[in-house]
């Protein structure tokens, strides 16, 4: 594992992400996209999902405002990605708050073979049969220990699960990783959980054959990347702002936290 | 009336304000709303929309970007809302501009127990079947004194109006407040109309039997976050960043303006 | 032509743009369109748009996250435009990407008269039938001389071709003007090709019988903005945030770099 490696291999083939996701932050998700080196691509339309993902070296699909058109075009896009052998991240917002969000997220589950699982430790709990508290899309409480849902999760799912927090936890159902990088202010910003997701889409494009590393290694890196915005930031909105230029000026070497 | 305290039961509580809202401001009311302390969630979905009311504080209708399907989810969010009792705030964004838009706001208001109707002069005149000019969505001229619009509107429509502008004017139907706060590089930014109407919304969930006392607070804490923001800006867009840190930031104690 | 000038009769003048654009940077545009002293406004409803257009300077047509309902809405929108002989941009982003979005911008062409075709390298050869290769939505080649690309394009396809890369080509199919103002970290943000449309959008609004002139200014104006906001950026976060600024604070006497 060497994120600094993972990151240069990102700037040097700038991978091409599918992104399918929500309102709220494609926007936000295509600068980090962008600003970590990599080229966003946000297409929908069932009309095109299959032949966009076939320009693409991984699709990013995250349920955080669908809606049924939406949902059948992740399905489609999912199989295509799975055909071609691409890496699908699947980012589960809300699910566990209502049904229609939890059966959504299974149903991908079900139907695609997803890589990595980006969720907080509610929605994750959610989708392997655990209780949890899901208010709108924020985790307030998961039982248990989020190192052990992660693993639950990997091992249940067939998957790389990446179960983030004030500490991330990722785990292939065997081994389970802690990330301890990132900063509070990430929770004042709406959409840096999808940005993450994002992130990890880019790490997997350019490290397709190791989903626990690539993983990971995103998760340093967005967490690196939170790090350095807090230093200058007054509040949510300059941290907002600085989360983008860290992301293009962001050196890896040493600065991970891996407990 | 204490906008601070209501302002600190706000980031106590959390309250979660459930909003139905348009394409272009989504991300801005998500972190107008994050910002100031409570918690955002959008999903306009029909499969999803009366569970997701079911957890929220508030509901906060937009109709900036409306087509058919968004429509009728806010319909059953709105009837939802009813059934729980909790407050709902439109903002009936370029109503007067066409049609669809009055028509839309209007079968709103009918079917649908509206605590609080933010807008500017031009659509609230338009809703009480005033003669107004609406171009897009900014109110050009709406004839008369806007403190008449919203007791006329508040009579009327048997709502707090909360008609805003250079100066806000917010009635029940009976009394008039007048507040100051604000800056004019509020109008430069698009989507302020839109977080002002989820900040109503924000301070309704903590205060929901009391809603003109409410409102009228939401504007003096959003006026007072403009205020704070201009004294750092540059021009519009770092105005916009310092807006989220002004709303977190916020002290309101004996800052308001009432005329 | 004069920049300058045009840009204070924007300001002066305030005309509505009518945009129906893609999720992704609505807000982007929005806040683009307003910075630079015109008005924004977003409809993309059947229900609306031929009303909306009848009270617009200007609509700009963008297919960057199309779908078919969106695609009818635009022509709609775009016969109304003629009929009421308002100019019409379009922007056919992701042309070459997908058959869909190729065939989409092929058929806005063949039924809506536009004024001026304002894209990347890639997607312009696409649609005069050059080879071209388009990477989601990035030119990543497009055979050929960019100047002559433009002309062609103008030729045939009748209109003012705004060719936009680190050098711009416009031409109306005669003559050709090379604009070589704007900045490298204008590619580092999402969306910037997008609000080039809307500003020229803005530019025609006010100045719709000499089109060339219009789409020239406009990326002046666009170019000039983008080397103010690059003096004080740290990074694609703060650049996008100067980006704003400098469009208000816009002065072009003397600025144009004209090859």
């Amino acid at each position: 594992m060497n994120a600094q490696q993972t990151l240069e291999l990102i700037r040097e083939r700038k991978p091409l992400v599918h992104q399918i996701t929500n309102y709220v932050v494609m926007n936000e998700t295509a600068n980090a996209t962008l600003a970590l080196g990599a080229l966003p691509v946000m297409a929908h339309a069932r009309e095109e999902v299959e032949e966009m993902v076939g320009l693409a070296s991984a699709l990013v699909l995250n349920i955080g405002t669908l809606s049924p058109d939406w949902v059948e075009a992740m399905l489609l896009a999912g199989r295509a990605a799975n055909v071609r052998g691409i890496p699908v991240v699947l980012d589960p917002v809300g699910s566990g708050a209502t049904r229609y969000r939890t059966d959504t997220a299974r149903r991908i589950l079900d139907e695609v073979g997803v890589t990595v699982l980006r969720g907080n430790p509610g929605e994750v709990a959610t989708l392997v049969g655990v209780a949890a508290e899901v208010r709108g899309v924020e985790s307030i409480g998961a039982g248990g220990d989020p190192g052990d849902l992660a693993r639950e999760a990997g091992r249940r799912l067939g998957l790389v699960a990446s179960v983030t927090g004030a500490v991330d936890h990722v785990s292939d159902g065997e081994t389970v990783v802690k990330v301890s990088n990132g900063h509070p202010l990430l929770a004042a910003v709406t959409g840096t959980g999808c940005m993450s997701s994002a992130i990890t889409g880019c790490f997997l494009a350019v490290k397709p054959d190791a989903p626990l590393d690539a993983a990971v290694e995103a998760l340093i890196a967005f967490g690196v990347a939170g790090e350095d915005a807090a230093r200058e930031a007054k509040g949510p909105g300059s941290f907002h702002v600085a989360l983008y230029d860290a992301l293009a000026n962001l050196r890896l070497d040493g600065r991970e936290k891996l407990a």
